[in-house]
């Protein structure tokens, strides 16, 4: 229950609308999206403008209350929910609130927006301006700019456009002293000391609350090709991508391994898989124009012949409909995954030029020690992403198991220079996997940093540290 | 003169071929580039190994001795040389002898050096693998890659490659404490923590002494459409740079004013601008092949009539030899610039909406002050930099006048939203000027950085702060 002091200080500051103490209704708010991590709030706080924010942290700093940030809740690792049984009293400071897309501005290709936007929002006011925001992540309806910028978020389209701190030009965050740090610029070039706002991304909310931001905008691509086809091994879905790259303008490259379109298959048996193979990359690149797109098929023929891919075996989507069905494919093989059950995921990433490897020597370490396990994999290529997940029988799903996957998995992405998170961060869930496998001067210097900027530790507490 | 027992220790860890302890050898060290920065050093080092600069930090840890980082010494803002009359001694750090190429993965489209080889030298090792590193900047043949990470290097393909920051998969540093932080990586998506390296691009060798890097390759562009066009202005140019960024892979747009063409014309008589207007559009795109060249030429063709744009008054290079005579030219416009006399340089950069409003009043503000004044501009509009040089007659050059012009300039680019150093960094020129427009907390911050990781200062002393 919280006291009755600080529940009045911070309806004076945000008002009465805007707070939400009872106990039922908080419940969403403080158990996270995949249902694994949830700890308990003082209250549920919606600020609605910056000065808000800095009013809140002054009564947090005061009575020593934590603040967790929370955007869309979206976390994949338990980042934008208190933590169960802190020794401080939390509150969430929720975003969403935040929402005004502030400007688009043509010219200088920029959109800048406050923090709670959705990331929906912000890719819709960019279209209605003729512009393309390329972030492309499956929770883009729920998922706010904020939490997608202390997150540094991956998706799709990071071969082309990069994660999200490649999308990012300024930004404004809070720090745990109140004061604001104004980074919010429009520039491209901009080289006056050290750059601020890099700080701030991929941070989880632990250093500062982003309240608003400036990202960079596309042109709108005007229409895409899109292929499936069928490979034998990593090494030729590489060949394949360093053609198409030194030809065209790819925006997207995923490798579906026969295990995933296996239970795809089984799960969704009214669409299928329209080929198999034991690798099926499918791949994106944009084309300018109806002319264009009729010469770089051509030359997309020819690629696929010298490279002896035999065309029977591969689709190629020449319309929008076309195109659709082999995203919603894509898209939905997590959807198929969770049908078949529970499996030990991993998102993981590793130099390019050592998947076949990686994937090789893991899959025969995991079968030692479990005959029956199924391991499913899918990822973006292009940026060695893989998410490898491990299913076992119903009776093998023990924490003792998982914990023995897990020490599998990650020993050989450490041995073959690889990391043991891509793109979802560390969170609550991957901490202590986190301080092991860091190098040990990185994770001083991270903590350091930490330490000077919120001595009190009461930014996100209990994620990354 | 150094101390028998400083020269003792360093000699003991680095040979004593390695240290220049002569006053007259070590000159050409200790004065910058453009000739405007000097200060004297106790010795010059030159390490061979990461080991012995961790030792040789211990030492100058131990002694008291400031530690000047230097690459090829090309800053433009005196950031590579000794501070004049510093209350420490101070030691040069030259790391030439750190020159290894150590590994270029084709598979993974990286290339893996120390920090003491040219970018010369890294975009030749590229080459010779059939992949493209696309930094371009004018000291190629003598400035080091860990200068081009330290002060987060620009140059001509800023637009389609982002600055140096965007082409660092990894690096590895020495701290002033003498530990190494090591985030040599080359993985494309890594979202474990803060991204440390960040802090030490850009940060003018204050943090860290950068002694590895990893960076991002790309596959070699077979073919370029470099063309030459004349225009009203800057709102045009702008239109015509959205019109071909939404049609092809623009790599340059450089923009260049009737002010600075005259000059050309009249220092370089026998090659001359083939065309003049107030405003001339340099712009280049890859093209893929020589198809897709032809393709690609009836498509500029046509947005070339779409907005109206004189062909007559348009020269498209068509063949290698035409495109290296445009660039000739271009890259020849300082020399011109120097061989016309002193002037007051600004490497600026402001919103591309609003570069026309800039210009204008500035422009204005400049004549008010000095009616004779001629104002030289070009400059990179993509990136909306602009290199902004203000001639007065000879008499004139006064530290008095350099000083208004430079308060005159300055204000404008504030009022505007743009940025005092563009490029080039802050170094020791830019330091007051970095003090007084920074944002507070952003300052404030920085600060606080350089004293947790460098609490005795002893690391590039005199430079940013």
């Amino acid at each position: 229950m919280i006291d009755d002091n600080v529940l009045t200080k911070l309806v004076l500051i945000v008002g009465n609308d805007h707070v939400i103490s009872n106990e039922e209704a908080k419940l969403s708010y403080e158990i996270d999206w995949r249902g694994n991590f949830s700890g308990r709030s003082l209250i549920v706080v919606k600020p609605q403008t910056t000065h808000q924010i800095q009013q809140i942290i002054k009564v947090c700093q005061e009575l020593s209350i934590a603040i967790i940030p929370q955007g869309g809740n979206t976390s994949l690792c338990g980042g934008g929910v208190p933590v169960n049984d802190y020794d401080k009293p939390q509150i969430i400071l929720n975003l969403s609130l935040l929402n005004k897309i502030l400007e688009v501005d043509t010219a200088n290709n920029s959109i800048t927006m406050e923090a709670g936007c959705t990331l929906a929002n912000v890719i819709t006011a960019a279209d209605q301006q003729e512009r393309y925001f390329p972030l492309s992540i499956a929770s883009e309806n729920n998922c706010q700019i904020g939490g997608n910028i202390a997150t540094n978020a991956g998706g799709i389209h990071v071969i082309k456009y990069g994660m999200m701190r490649d999308l990012v030009l300024g930004l404004e965050a809070i720090l745990p002293n109140g004061e604001i740090v104004n980074q919010l610029t429009t520039l491209r070039k901009n080289n006056t000391n050290f750059d601020l706002k890099q700080l701030f991304i991929g941070s989880e909310g632990t250093l500062g609350i982003i309240t608003k931001a400036i990202l960079k905008l596309y042109p709108k691509p005007e229409k895409y090709i899109t292929g499936l086809i069928g490979i034998a091994d990593i090494e030729q879905a590489v060949a394949i991508l360093s053609q198409l790259q030194s030809k065209f303008s790819v925006c997207a490259f995923e490798i579906i391994h026969s295990s995933a379109q296996n239970i795809y298959n089984t799960y969704f048996p009214d669409s299928q898989f329209p080929i198999s193979a034991k690798w099926l990359i499918l791949f994106e690149f944009e084309t300018a124009s109806t002319e264009a797109e009729e010469f770089e098929l051509e030359t997309l023929f020819n690629i696929f012949s010298r490279l002896n891919i035999n065309l029977n075996e591969a689709i190629i989507a020449d319309t929008s409909n076309k195109r659709d069905n082999l995203w919603h494919i894509r898209e939905n093989i997590p959807l198929a995954e969770k049908m078949h059950g529970y499996a030990v995921k991993h998102d993981i990433s590793l130099p390019i030029s050592q998947l076949e490897s990686f994937i090789q020597s893991n899959s025969a370490n995991i079968l030692k020690y479990h005959p029956h396990a199924q391991i499913i994999m899918f990822g973006h290529l292009g940026d060695g992403n893989l998410h490898y997940n491990v299913q076992l029988d119903n009776q093998l799903n023990t924490k003792t198991n998982e914990a023995k996957i897990n020490e599998i998995v990650y020993n050989d992405v450490i041995k073959h220079g690889g990391s043991i998170s891509a793109e979802h961060g560390i969170g609550q869930l991957k901490l202590e996997l986190y301080r092991m496998t860091s190098d040990p001067q990185s994770y001083l210097l991270a903590k350091q940093i930490k330490q000077l900027i919120d001595p009190n530790n009461i930014l996100n507490p209990g994620k990354i540290f």
